[in-house]
């Protein structure tokens, strides 16, 4: 069974490395596949967003490990979440608020109470090596969910900010910036879509870090140097500069604030 | 069978994992290795480099995936390159040029357009998820190359600088620094060779950087803080500090002048 | 067998990639896991404490392949270590260390001489590559050690400091700092276990970075921007700030002093 890992605990020390030891010291035939590593430390909204970019696109069954974990070793609960039939397993932090409002037939949040399946403990700050990972092996190897602790309901969720439809515009903001300096936004095609209707033959008008940029079909329809956007591979407009870095070159960064409107 | 990743998609975001989820709904058992994703962005000379340097250690068969894009969505052309018994997939910018004038026997480069091999149509600006990774994973699954696409030849080359041998001296460049702060350039060790034709006794003097430098048998060989060069592993000149970062110490980058010289 | 990768190559060169598939052109069912490649470049301490702290975790016959060689090519030798059931693959210049010093029943260290087992010689800088991946591979093929070499007793070991115990105090220092900016000091739980035994009600001191800090139980239990310490789960004294980077608010890193006494 394939277990993903989607962490905050970068690329320097060896932590994601125990964390695959312990996995295949459990299950030497676990499938093990990095989502990343780079999440900014502590940046759980971060952390929300990568994996809701990424876990539909691997096989069902999968199991997520997600650790982005402040509050590790306090009395915040490690959970197990099971949507349909993807398995999540992390801090009950809101990190899984996407899979939460996916809106999945089935939806299971356990609190991982069942301590024999943990590695022996052995100090109040590593979770991956000792809570996460243990239970993501064990699961991989056919034990079942109900057997892990006990089914909650009250489980935290994180506040997502989303693009507000006002008449001839919509306005929201830069929710990440990628390594290509790319400022992705929370707003959407479909949201953008919308405003056609009001005109089906407006212009549409980006405003973003004290600009105005023209939505593109792809990059390199843009000129260098000029700020633009475009809806990106998971429907959400993205504001870039061709060959370029244009959160350095605007200064954009998360919380920002972007509209869309209709040119006249 | 094993597919390698070579982008400039970085650590930070999740881009690699959702490329190998891709590839493993589609064919749960390849093997996927990560060559490096740390391609400065857009940098399509840097991915070729690094692509020449390491596809032929790789066993035969593989596929090799190199996502350098700048231009995706636009009219560039997905490519899929088999050169004898290696298989290449990514865009048709010049990034496998190291592969076509590797000499092999049979070369054929093939449009990828059949779209059933595609994810369905997403956006314009991830073709790696959409278009390579799972090309790759049906290729992988036993696929044949002919029905992906058709053969052309009018593929993109890009321009790799090379090495002139003048009389008694090599003029090349730096093509790039390493993560230890080398230098590498493309001076190889068969021009070096060449200067001692013309005097077998002579000793070989480098310039660089405004300094002159002394050619090493291996790193340890020469003194901290005084720039050496050594022939590295690829055959190629490079520069280096003992226990030190040439490039950062001397202010070396990719284009700058590299001369070897018989000294008298 | 599985084959983990210890290195200070970095992410942005292919050399591990290149490492790779060296490994699976001579064992393709070899199960490659990355430990980390992120050592600071020729910091054999860094790696050695690295490994420290990792291979436990790992199965049983697992093989530790280490590259920290600033000296490759010259005369220092490249050696492989079996401690009871795991084996360690690298240059002879301390890094394994820990390994020497971790009171194996069985410990075997072998000059690795047999040189129909590495690649082909190309030059002296990419031992990783010629030397390291392929002897690996060929001892997860069954290979025995005794085949690779000679025995040698005059390894080499660097000196790891240790704390010091005295009376009321202990005295450490920062050892590394991670990518949270947490600094890892070489002060253990048992010795400051041992100030308990002089007055078991008192209370713990922390001395470091010109501010005094109290030990806490988890992260989350310090306030924030206020300098803690906790027992961190390889059972060493860590600094930390609570959501912060002790090492950048404090100027933190290795070598700095840390003491820790029983407060009146």
């Amino acid at each position: 069974m394939l277990i993903t890992l989607l962490t905050d605990f970068g690329y320097k020390d060896p932590f994601v490395g125990i964390m695959k030891g312990t996995i295949l010291n459990i299950n030497p035939s676990a499938l093990i596949v990095d989502i990343t590593h780079g999440i900014p430390p502590h940046n759980v909204m971060e952390a929300a967003l990568a994996l809701e970019e990424s876990y539909g696109y691997f096989p069902q069954k999968s199991i997520h490990v997600v650790v982005v974990d402040p509050e590790v070793g306090s009395g915040r609960r490690p959970i197990l979440v099971q949507a349909d039939d993807c398995y999540f397993i992390g801090p009950d932090n809101g990190v899984f608020t996407p899979v939460f409002d996916a809106g999945a037939e089935t939806l299971d949040v356990i609190h991982l109470t069942a301590e024999h399946y943990f590695l022996p403990k052995k100090g109040n700050t590593f979770h991956g090596r000792d809570v996460f990972a243990p239970v993501a092996a064990w699961l991989s190897r056919g034990i079942s969910v109900e057997n892990m602790g006990e089914r909650i309901t009250d489980y935290m969720t994180i506040k997502i900010p989303k693009a507000q439809s006002k008449d001839d515009r919509v306005e929201g903001e830069v929710i990440s910036i990628d390594r290509f300096g790319n400022a992705i936004t929370n707003i959407r095609q479909l949201e953008i879509d919308g405003l056609y209707i009001i005109n089906p033959m407006g212009g549409i008008e980006i405003t973003a870090a004290g600009a105005t940029a023209a939505l593109r079909n792809h990059y390199s329809e843009a000129k260098e140097n000029v700020l633009s956007g475009v809806i990106n591979s998971s429907g959400r407009l993205e504001l870039f500069l061709y060959k370029g870095n244009a959160s350095a070159a605007f200064n954009m960064k998360a919380g920002d604030p972007v509209a869309v409107r209709l040119a006249v």
